[in-house]
């Protein structure tokens, strides 16, 4: 018997993914789509390329029956999806794609955000969702809180190596580029055709929102607080990113060693792969899989990591069913196994 | 009266570019075109776009009249260059657009190139063309070495901050991004549309040609002898290069230091601006400018440097008519007058 | 128990194809792939968004034991086909997708080819497989020649129209585009990313070869012989086919009269869907689907039909698997149920 | 002494144009640069790339001293023109790069725009400037209502064909694409970057504003009242128009009629080329010019015309600033001598 859920916000494009690798999922039936300013509308209106599914109207919020539910996606704007998360009823399994419950400490997300978090206790119950690295909580967990994009293409390749101690925590940099899907479906001028094509950038140096979601989670394990470099760019392309990273081995460390930690690290697992080739956005968009390689540096002592994901799927809404899979205690890959997607 | 000049090897990019600018310059007048493959076209069957102009065919090297030339932009592949280029009559003034006679050590040259140089001689005599840094030596030039894209835009804000002992010469780190036309006009499936279009992805990873060539400049700025890191990556655009670049300041030196030290180097120049704002390589696309900015790290001591140039204009055919007109004693501008070109 | 077959040029974009939806196919399982430049290689050097799959390497043609294989889908370059396909034992099953075996007036063929077809006995054979309108032929068929991709977007719309007598047979303009992929994977000029990217042309103007593919079948079902205008245009996109088709319409008849005749034609088709808006080729990237919309002209009494179709799939390698899937009799979407993919 | 001028509406991509190109006029200042929600910025916080410009900041419409211009181009939205340019004062010329002096009808206004014309005498009074069709008329006047960018491309090929009796003026269709910049700059849903790249769609299908126009001015050049097809496409690039059109050849008229009809009548143009090749956008992006291509259609009597333009320039802001040439008695190309810009 299919299990029932609803996706809140499922207007954008992190919404959009989620139906559409949703509808060939096995054990899951959509239920509920909420819209506040596309309420009534089908979907296929709303997004021409899923025209032909059957599927539920978009609502409000305020019309969902929520006991007839299992489960619930949220994909609704950062601050907003804090708040009606907290009002869900608690048999509601939970992943949460915005950053309200990433960061787990109150006082740091008060800086970044401007705000208090408004169900602080929620905060500290949400399982930060790497599928990868928590996969035990995330089994027994009642609410994921879906990582960022940037932060899963630098936390698989950065994580292991850190906890295994092979690289100085304080001088790890991370170039990242990304697609404008990731820049969501509003309008802005800075995502329009003719500002975005044929130009290349660099945008919130220093300061980007993902960087402390970053530095958490490599601060948990390195055992020590760290702080990073972090750049990203926007690319004249649709989807994926691209974390170009520069560590700093630890004495005696050879990048042979940084390999064979990372291929350990992820031996058993369907979705991340250590490839010899510094790996493309195009090898892994449409999928669920971050490929990541490794490279001496011209330094002696430096080496250079390239992960790439696809940031709607990997980098969103693939790892949300990753992470939902997982809580009911399904095989990981269901509703997964797309194949890349190119040219 | 105007000087004469020819463009061998006028049917690739860099070529094409140089025909653009130049038939808007005062002072030149175009009077050969050499293209072994194209030989006997007009130049509107080769590129559409400069089908309107009144210019000779294009012929072969061994039809040219080189004593009628008063000088010579040799856009010549890598190898071939340094041949055709020692063998030129020696009135001629010359702007070599490859590699060959930028590396100034014969080893390394042999090392990078697994030859060694066929004119050991004009090696040395040539100078190296980054014309902010080499003004003085290149209106004495006879030979100027034009250097290469990525070079440009990585010297171009690295070069005063290591004269002035500002940052850790060894520990930088140079991401760099380049539009298609950085990879030529001779089709190879890495730059067929259907695989570039919709992706993003480094290469060269340390091993890049244009790497040592950085590392000459900058040790020669620094005093001493460094390696740096280098990583370049390709974006689904035509043209542009942005380097973002990580650097160590110096104990109790201040990202205004690096500021004021690059508004200094560059406040009489033409070609170079300090912006404020992270530049993107639009805002330098269609002209000969280089933008350079300068960021806080998120890490104690550290800076970031992202600059933007066009890959076919100040780092290739605008330089090299930069250099021609310092060559000649003309005003730098001349020919150079193009504002940027967007949207 | 799986079927067992071989993709003949499977270092092609349209080989590529069907490898990433035979992967997901219930029924197929993939014993041969060749290519002959490629031979030795896995797929995943090829591809590299194929990497993960387990498959055979990469072999040449007369390294094949054809009598181990139940079917053959042939994605050689046309002249090459034939001549293979000739040569193929009796109980293979044979999609073909190159031109080869579509025409069937051997004097045209050898017109539009300048050579004359070296199996006219299996020219004469083989069923065209536009499958919405040859369906029981194709049921019984041993060689399928699979449709052009321009003809597929334009037959499927004109077809039941001619059929109907509710068109001038005389008048139909068909204005055509098609993003790059089309072009197929071989390096040329005309397809690297810095010609193509902020470009939009026509080619092949009057004398494209699919025009008389597209006469061919259009005479079919007016039941004389007809002429149309067809004009190609290259987009810079990798995927899609849109056909901007212009018709007069019979005296007396209505817009609804057509758009009633297209809805009845495919009302039990999986694949095509008659629209209310104006299909974009988003629409239908990544899937089989053929979306056809009519339109009231300003001038009185014609009509504007738009088709929209993935060229790569609908277009060849999706429509071949629906061929196949009739051919043996199974469902005819096995390996086809993919939704769009977009954004 | 330069003369002086305003853009009205400066902070659009017609406005950033005419600032680029007029910046290199040698008998213009611009002195002043309206933009009602960016007032008080620099140009150069609008548009990064023309940030090196010694320009005036934007203000209000209320703010200008229209007594200290000499001329204006109007680059406001359609509807707020029509009442800026009534109230200003007669001594200046006016080039309008909008809609509302373009139709002569006033009835016809009505029915295309849903409101009559707020200054009917002036909607009179102006002069459509279509500059190589109505250069003695453009001399003279004081107001000039520069035509569309879809108009300009499709008028330029048809107007000497319908005044020379070649073609029946009631078999016209004009299929046509467009980039992305002909939408504007303000963002929408339907030009962001991840709704536009990978995609090619029709819009408009019989209903776009630009069909009147040229049905208006067609007719003039027929010598009676006739209505044609158009479709407009949108196609991911930034700039750039290409028409193709189909026409039916006149008893006995020939595809070298056609082309003697037009080289004649364009002979003596520098903005207009007839080509033998189709042109491509590219061809004349960043120049002022039209190419255009005729070729001999499958069906008999019937012929296929292809033109190109770059629908900032000869589209819209170098027309303008063409038409503003010839109403000072100016050179017409001063302002305009830009080759084309590729690759």
């Amino acid at each position: 018997m299919a299990f029932k859920i609803g996706i809140m916000g499922a207007s954008g494009y992190t919404g959009a993914e989620l139906i559409r690798l949703l509808a060939l999922h096995p054990k899951i039936e959509i239920k509920i789509l909420t819209g506040e300013r596309q309420a009534g509308k089908n979907i296929g209106e709303v997004f021409s390329h899923l025209g032909g599914l059957n599927l539920p109207k978009l609502c409000r919020m305020e019309e969902v029956a929520w006991d007839k539910l299992d489960g619930v996606f949220c994909c609704l704007p950062h601050g907003n999806a804090q708040l009606v998360i907290r009002d869900l009823p608690s048999q509601l399994k939970i992943v949460d794609l915005s950053a309200d419950y990433r960061i787990k400490d109150p006082a740091l997300y008060e800086q970044i955000y401007g705000h208090a978090h408004v169900a602080p206790q929620l905060q500290k119950e949400a399982i930060y969702g790497l599928t990868e690295h928590y996969r035990v909580s995330v089994a027994k967990a009642r609410i994921v809180a879906n990582p960022g994009c940037y932060p899963t293409a630098a936390e698989l390749p950065l994580w292991p190596l850190l906890k295994a101690r092979l690289i100085d925590p304080n001088q790890i940099i991370i170039d990242a580029a990304s697609g404008m899907s990731g820049a969501g479906r509003d309008p802005k001028l800075g995502t329009i055709f003719s500002e975005v094509s044929e130009n290349f950038s660099a945008y919130g140096i220093s300061n980007h929102r993902h960087a402390p979601e970053i530095e958490q989670e490599l601060s948990l394990a390195a055992g020590q607080e760290i702080k990073i470099s972090f750049t990203p760019h926007l690319v004249p392309m649709i989807r994926g990113i691209l974390a170009t990273i520069y560590v700093k081995m630890g004495s005696g460390v050879k990048i042979d060693d940084l390999r064979q930690t990372l291929m350990s690290a992820y031996q058993e697992e369907s979705f991340v792969r250590i490839v010899p080739q510094p790996p493309s956005t195009k090898d892994v968009k449409g999928s669920n899989f971050c490929h990541i390689s490794l490279h001496e540096d011209r330094r002696e002592g430096s080496a250079i990591i390239v992960s790439a994901i696809d940031n709607l799927i990997k980098g969103a809404s693939g790892q949300a069913i990753q992470n939902f899979n997982v809580m009911m205690g399904w095989k990981e890959h269901l509703g997964l196994q797309t194949l890349s997607f190119a040219p």
